[in-house]
């Protein structure tokens, strides 16, 4: 063990180029949950981490930074593809939230409901809207944990401007799910 | 804006050292709550953060790593001073879990409650107890939020074996909120 760690860095596995066309534009929902879900899939089939994925975009369908589950990789129990996202696109705003005077609005999409910790952080982005696929209880069954949410949560969440919507291409991401299952994947909940 | 941000570098601001004794033991729990004061108090002194400071021990009272709010500092909306400190410990250990095979125990020691991000951050980092500081009501009434954070919230923390130990000289940790409220630092909620 070492101590006296003074730094740590968050980096995208070396596939995320093959995946993700940065150019083009998604305009729908489903689109940007097509993404999210690639963005799932490929962690599971390159073994670099759970099936989770995630991306923030503008309002007009320009997408600003992915996410990927890269807990077991980095050895970060906090990186779940919704926090790398935020991290990832609060850089490349330079702001610590999303809703910084003189940016367009923003969303998260991410694969799978948000856990406690990626729903508390949604509500310091600054995103406007969430936009989820699977269900919490689609995760459960993996063995994957999502911690203390409750409805109240979301009523909290909603109160304070933001938008949720529930299961957008719901069974192509659970498929995903499915698939980490099936290999085996660890679980990695501390 | 620039897009395809690739990585983001997490450190310590320079006086780290300063402030830190990494050799010393920390045998109670007020020895290390006055480290977590001590971190939050010099954020706010040389304005390099929020009011809020954090550490991670042993049991037996050793100092593993340390965590300031880094938000502003560092445009991160999920650097709290407990993530931060979770991070910086994890990489320590070469683990996502402080309750890996073969480590002791761990706990997290924070001048002030844990946002709802934080707490659910506690449930996956693998602390067997958290201590903190200043209460909830303390940090609100610098209008600092704690999100959606309820009774059951932490009922679901203590049924999976993590203890809870609250306001721990919590005066001392109010008082760096009410500098930092006479300062006008910067209220960084999303």
């Amino acid at each position: 063990m070492t101590s006296h760690v003074r730094d740590v860095c968050i980096d995208y596995p070396d596939w995320v180029d093959e995946v993700v066309d940065w150019h083009r534009t998604y305009p729908a929902d489903d689109d940007r949950m097509r993404l999210a879900i690639a963005l799932s899939r490929e962690n599971v089939d390159r073994d670099t981490g759970g099936p989770f994925g995630a991306a923030i975009f503008q309002r007009n369908g320009r997408l600003l930074a992915v996410g990927m589950n890269s807990v077991v990789r980095l050895n970060n129990c906090t990186l779940h593809g919704e926090m790398v996202a935020f991290m990832m696109a609060q850089r490349a705003v330079g702001s610590y939230t999303l809703k910084a005077p003189g940016l367009p609005e923003h969303e998260l999409v991410t694969s799978c409901e948000p856990c406690a910790m990626c729903l508390g952080a949604t509500l310091w982005s600054g995103v406007k809207r969430v936009v989820y696929g699977a269900l919490r209880e689609d995760a459960s069954r993996l063995s994957f944990e999502e911690g203390p949410v409750f409805p109240e949560s979301y009523a909290y969440l909603e109160d304070r401007g933001i938008e949720i919507v529930r299961g957008v291409l719901r069974a192509e991401a659970t498929t995903v799910l499915e698939r980490y299952r099936a290999k085996r994947g660890p679980i990695y909940n501390g």
